[in-house]
């Protein structure tokens, strides 16, 4: 019997797709019917994988950017012979507990690198794997690290700023190992692309220095070409391939009506007939089933040959510490040592400093952290002194520029970090995280160990006033599920939060950090206290009748509020809570006893109260809840009524009230 | 006496800014200095104004994307003889209480079309105001409407990914009034902008259907020149001004070390002596003051003769109306229309479809109402069957296809909003909100009437999966200052919403709605409750215990809840809250008899809870605190604890753990 024709085991997919939707009365065809033949060029030709071992650090990476079209990978997975998804899981397309989810979720799926689904994404985050390859290509050489990123996109990634922010900053770092194809089939959800861009895709990519290439996206052998030279070439690649939406379906190809919803029993069966194509649903014929997975066993030699070059490798152990992302103790130990230093001689600094100076300790110690700025480097303070830039002529620096692109800034973290064998944060203003917001949350679904630096915290960076004062920006980040915010009073809890973002693998932090100088509250050493999220920081003197809590430059302003109402015989307990989730996940005697019943709670912190209602319980909320204003920070702290007096004044009249 | 000459025109502008970041010891010299010749050239030789008349529908726009250089356009607005700023505002540059604030603010200061200052944005909006413009132009003809819009762009502006959807989307819809200067100083402020780009910036433009020209930025003839190639190309254009950045800085001219600092005093002493300019601090020559008189009143013969177009139009009446943005009353009428005959004959749709309802009904009574969706209309809603593309062969139609912009589309919604004479409102899903976060946070902090249409708004929208369910957006949208957030539960509140965010002239207003049908609950005439943001749906049979207390798709899931619980003799009280913010605004009596002290306040939400202790106070807060998942939506409902038996459940345990 002759060998499966490649189109025949493109329509594999096809009918994986139609029937996988079809059952689950839910999902997009088109995409991967129309990319199905593009698809299996890359997958049987050229992707370096072993499903055998799905976390091979030196396997290809490949990223359906275009997520909707989660059936085309989940379809590649199955066919090479990855152990999930199952033929079962693909039946169960979109129902609860299967791994084959709506959109690809790598938390589910071994062989799904990222979760994609929110456009432009998944190449964004292409580009920070791109770029840890690179990084790590230039640590540890050739032998160990080589390989490419393959990325699948749509018009609808392609028009997202975020994916031009991210085609930029590859055609900057010249990323030759990045190889995108773009499913150019010309219509989007609305109808026809032309409805709303006349952009020259190829121009666009040319001047963002990428090498483009044309062709059509149906024959593999043209695609195969396209691959091959792209792979010749020592800039990033796009390959616009010419595609039909929905190919195969009779009526409905080349439409929209293909995109988003199942074709339908009499579209099924006409596109079952055009292509030739008649198993019944979920079957896939012997014949094509072991093409596919002997296709799935061409990587085996490869990986094996790489298994030997490690064993035999002097960077053995280097390089499976970093591939497991395993930081090592030294920089928690550099980070305990730098708190003792700081108890024995305090520091009045910014904590934007505070958190360079943690950084000084931590960085030498973990040679996977990799750092940089959206053009605010000064600012953000996350450039150490040893650390060299990150460039296309040195890819072994660990400091990124990436340039006025916080969302394609923060896409790539995730990107680098969901690569491996590295420890990416980056900074930016805290209201500018508004920029990159869903790349955050992304980072936070994925359980990405990424680290946000996000300073500029709040009206006490002054006089630039209300576009970059943030005020609902801390409570907005905290309401998104597995993020860790931390807004540390002074230097000791800043490099306690930075041991703890460190330490947190599947999480992602944000630091929230002042520009302006804070005194350092935490004078005697005693663990790592921002680990419990919150605590009391000082003892009522006088009997406890007020329990003042306060985050970051506002603990100290707060502790100034309780010697005044100290002096007039008020107790106050004074507790920092730097990290809600933390003090949230302890437990509920200990929370009861920072927080006691019998006290009035206060909550003081330079931001929306909303939220605060949970910690406070009835007490009292300070903050701001409008925008601030431009002036120096003084004024602005007065006017706001963010000072000890005012604060005194507020307690005293509350309490007044209440008796 | 000779005239001034144009540069030293343009030396005042430099010499203001110098000393007014000077004076405040805070703030960016280096944008103003470099770009002070090609404004000038602008503002003397092209831009029509008539300081005396800011408001003058006809004038130019004028919008300094770059808003760090805000010294600029205070200087440029006092030189041309604004009534404010004056020059004691100048003085007061950055404190509190001066219009003068670090960035541009609109609600400040007239002149100033838009706040700037978050990079990218005031390029997408003048997009914005450069599409109503075309679309008044149609409406009213040249005779009325005839105007440009002028951006001063820095690369910081260039690089964000928002700028890439602004100018895709005005080559597209050929906006060829539209003229973009670009600072083209080759620096950022991490040093030169090499950096981090090597993006060709003209091809850039011109693959996105841009008219792209060069000039010496420091020359006002060329500079000129280029502005009067602009306006004769059909194509919105680019002139790449090269210029320095700090121009007449002796030692910061040409570095980064010019943008954001004060020079201090010896720089500016130098920078005098480089630039001839001997006057004291703040103090302009009268020649040149003179001058610049002048030159601001060369638009007062324009602006008299469109008055006297204005007096013999037929269109008059019409064109006043919308100019002062007032929606016709008709509009109100039609809705309340529509909630009649809903009562009268109950819908159980949607309520995205609700809201496509309540716009059939509204948007032929109101000429303003300008709707689009980025590439979501099917799913969104918002075309009316009447309404026509907006097109570049066509700008008379009244809807957008924004494409996968978001960003792009909310920030050219407030530009539209800006200009005036028109009510723009665009759809995504809510979960793609964080992709616009911070141009809502724009419309909302420069007090523009923008309505968001943001559907599929819980876990309600099935099988596409977390990456598309929104759980934290809900409380991260209401803790956005000067933000109505609704989220309906059924036609009858969907079409209030309509008519509140309609007519609030200064507070943008986002529409939280289901994919899933919803039964009408509202079944009765009884005003417009939604205006109340929280009211008694129901009151309990017995007696009261419990007030269940819920939002949009909730609250028919919470009236089932009650009816299990009155079942059993527990008396509920059921409350929709369709607005936190309308309902925080009512008297403390009325909020304090929907939600008693003596009943077990319950939230019932499919999002996060944090925020609602502030309304249950101790009761129960029942949500999703975590990602959504993908599965059917009664798969979900049920898993998440947001079916009517497992709330009564947890609402009965509550009661009997507090007895």
């Amino acid at each position: 019997m002759a060998d499966p024709t490649p189109r025949s085991l493109a329509n594999a997919i096809r009918a994986l797709s139609m029937d996988a939707v079809e059952a689950a009365n839910s999902g997009h065809p088109g995409m991967p019917m129309g990319m199905a033949d593009a698809a299996t060029a890359l997958f049987t030709r050229h992707l370096k994988f072993d499903p055998a071992a799905p976390n091979w650090p030196d396997r290809d990476r490949f990223v359906l950017s275009a997520g909707h079209g989660s059936m085309l990978i989940y379809s590649l997975l199955h066919l090479t012979g990855y152990a999930r998804p199952t033929l079962d899981d693909i039946r169960n397309f979109r129902q609860l507990g299967s791994p084959c989810a709506g959109h690809p979720e790598n938390f589910e799926l071994e062989g799904v690198e990222c979760t994609t689904g929110p456009l432009g994404q998944g190449l964004a985050m292409a580009v920070g794997m791109a770029m840890a390859e690179r990084h790590l290509n230039a640590t540890f050489g050739d032998d160990l690290v080589d390989h490419h990123t393959y990325v699948i996109a749509g018009d609808g990634c392609l028009m997202e700023g975020i994916s031009h922010e991210a085609i930029g900053l590859a055609g900057h770092l010249r990323l030759g190992r990045l190889i995108v194809l773009w499913d150019d089939n010309r219509i989007s959800i609305d109808g026809p692309v032309s409805l709303s861009s006349s952009e020259d895709t190829a121009k666009r990519f040319d001047a963002a220095g990428w090498h483009v290439m044309h062709c059509d996206g149906l024959s593999h052998d043209d695609v195969d070409a396209a691959l091959t030279a792209a792979k010749a070439d020592p800039r990033p690649s796009l390959i616009a391939c010419r595609t039909v939406i929905g190919y195969g379906a009779p009526k409905k190809a080349g439409t929209s009506g293909s995109h988003g919803s199942p074709l339908g029993a009499e579209e099924i069966s006409g596109a079952r007939a055009a292509l030739g194509w008649d198993s019944a649903p979920f079957v896939v014929p012997e014949d094509i089933r072991d093409a596919w997975t002997k296709h799935g066993a061409r990587g085996k030699t490869a990986h094996a040959a790489w298994t030997e070059r490690l064993a035999a490798s002097a960077d053995r152990e280097q390089f499976e510490r970093r591939a497991a992302n395993q930081p090592p103790q030294a920089v928690y130990d550099a980070l305990d040592a730098h708190i003792a230093a700081l108890i024995a001689t305090p520091a009045k600094v910014a904590t934007r400093k505070s958190s360079e100076m943690a950084l000084e300790a931590a960085v030498p110690a973990a040679p996977g952290m990799f750092g940089g700025s959206a053009d605010l480097t000064g600012s953000n303070n996350t450039k150490t002194k040893a650390m060299q830039p990150f460039t296309a002529d040195d890819y072994a620096g660990r400091y990124v520029y990436y340039g006025i692109r916080e969302f394609g800034m923060a896409a790539a973290m995730n990107g680098i970090a969901l690569h491996g064998g590295m420890l990416p944060f980056g900074g930016t203003f805290l209201v500018f995280s508004d920029y990159m917001r869903n790349a955050i949350r992304m980072s936070a679904l994925q359980r990405t160990r990424v680290i946000y630096v996000l300073t500029h915290d709040s009206i006490g960076l002054g006089e630039d006033g209300p576009t970059h004062q943030p005020v609902e920006h801390l409570l907005s980040l905290r309401a998104i599920p597995n993020l860790a915010v931390y807004r540390p009073c002074d230097a000791v809890e800043t490099a306690e939060a930075w041991a703890l973002a460190i330490a947190d693998e599947h999480r992602p932090s944000v630091l929230a950090l002042s520009r302006q100088n804070l005194p350092q509250l935490r004078l005697t050493a005693a663990g790592n206290l921002t680990g419990k999220g919150g605590y009391r920081l000082r003892d009522a003197a006088a009997a406890r009748r007020v329990v003042l809590v306060a985050t970051g430059s506002e603990v100290h302003i707060a502790a100034a509020a309780a010697d005044l109402l100290e002096a007039e015989g008020v107790g106050c307990d004074l507790v920092s809570m730097p990290c809600w989730e933390n003090f949230d996940a302890q437990p509920k005697a200990y929370r009861d006893d920072v927080l006691p019943a019998d006290a009035l709670i206060v909550s003081v912190e330079a931001g929306v109260t909303m939220g605060w209602d949970r910690y406070t319980r009835g007490g009292l909320n300070l903050g701001i809840d409008t925008y601030g204003a431009s002036a120096p920070i003084d004024a602005l702290y007065d006017h706001f009524g963010l000072t000890p007096a005012k604060i005194a004044a507020r307690v005293r009249e509350r309490l007044q009230g209440a008796s």
